[in-house]
């Protein structure tokens, strides 16, 4: 018996990570020798891991976590966890000396805008991405503000930092992205900064560092980054700021 | 009254950062628009905050989350963390092909040493740091292993990887903690380094930069590092590693 479940456990642990599909189709049940761990607190980990960078490029997340991340989507919990990381974000801004060149860089998707309507009819992130019903959905204009995000940006506006925009949308999206932008309440940016298809990077990590030495070399200081995804944080060109890992338990983009 | 309310929301953002001691005197609470936050709500967002290193530098945790983290700690959730934490290293590991000089660095308290017995006694994080009554509790040799972390540290082993052990633990204090680490079940490593005390560096970062630079120039590759703060897993002369945050949300380590 003893073997039998170190032979499972085995077979569990070697096969995980080499799906292609990450988290989805694989029960992550394990005999741990504290008992099985319900889906709630297995996804509560999954989702603590997401955010720490400990799980990385997951293409969906896992079956059973599907309810989970809607309880935590559409609770209190989500818009706390939200707060405070703008909160963090405002505090350390409002203790600077403001430049006249200072920028925070905002992301867009699920950073500014909720891109929530979409995910809730696309199971929350279970499904594998698809560009072409994404695209049409954020050529509707419609996504609402992320409301925490919102008022920091009002009040990091006040402070007297400018605010770049800097997404991996591509340039097509630039009309309706300037339009849903002030729908949602974002009135005004120094610069919108949408991706040429022309421009070949690895990933979206090499094109926003690529796009933050632009504007390094524009002469602008960067003083903090905020966006939902790791790729929005690291790499390079990140000037003096400090980086703000706004919450998303549904898709990572490397 | 609205404009009362947006007076004290001003205060209370512009004076909680001002506090020397962080998050601890100061009330949490704020008119959000949506409501007042329970404890359990805001201190499981400054427990994620800090996992996601969004909170920094804080140097006790607020008083309010003494009763939240304690429920967190004793619960199956701190668990279930760390052992997600601990599969993504032993997957990420279980895919390399395993070289003669490849190493994993663990830190030592709170990843696979629990303090969790000294800092039940003092509020989980919510007294200030008392060095003089730590060492005395480090010096007894008696903390218990953490036991996902173990499970991992076996697992590494059996794949052929050498363990280092690095901690900001002082010299004077080698013999007990290999005595701890033994009892604990951490058999064998390859180095453990404790820290000089005539070495000075600016803070916990530098010097566990300073001690991989060492590590890389005796020709080990870093393939993981292991650890529960940020300084751990952070700052130069990280190798090829990838790096793996273990929770902790009762303290920080610049």
């Amino acid at each position: 018996m003893k073997l039998f479940v170190f032979f499972v456990a085995a077979v569990v642990l070697v096969a995980w990570p080499c799906h292609g599909a990450g988290y989805q189709r694989f029960p992550l049940r394990m005999k741990t020798g504290y008992g099985e761990r319900s889906s709630e607190v297995k996804c509560a980990s999954f989702r603590l891991a997401v955010e720490a960078h400990n799980i990385r490029a997951f293409k969906t997340i896992p079956e059973e976590c599907v309810e989970p991340t809607k309880d935590y989507i559409n609770g209190e919990q989500f818009r706390s966890d939200s707060k405070t990381v703008n909160q963090q974000a405002f505090f350390y801004a409002s203790e600077r000396e403001v430049h006249h060149n200072d920028i925070f860089i905002f992301g867009i998707d699920n950073t500014v805008l909720s891109n929530i309507p979409y995910y809730e009819k696309h199971g929350y992130g279970v499904e594998e991405f698809n560009e072409t019903l994404y695209d049409e959905w954020v050529n509707k204009g419609d996504a609402p503000a992320l409301p925490e995000t919102l008022k920091n940006y009002n009040k990091l506006l006040s402070l007297g930092f400018k605010i770049v925009f800097l997404s991996g949308r591509y340039l097509d999206k630039m009309a309706v992205t300037e339009a849903n932008l002030k729908k949602a309440g974002f009135h005004t940016w120094e610069q919108l900064i949408l991706k040429d298809p022309h421009l070949i990077t690895p990933n979206a990590l090499s094109y926003k560092s690529a796009m933050r030495e632009n504007l390094l070399r524009q002469g602008y200081r960067i003083v903090g980054i905020i966006g939902d995804q790791w790729s929005d944080l690291l790499g390079d060109h990140r000037g003096e700021s400090r980086t703000f890992k706004l919450p998303n338990p549904m898709y990572y983009i490397e």
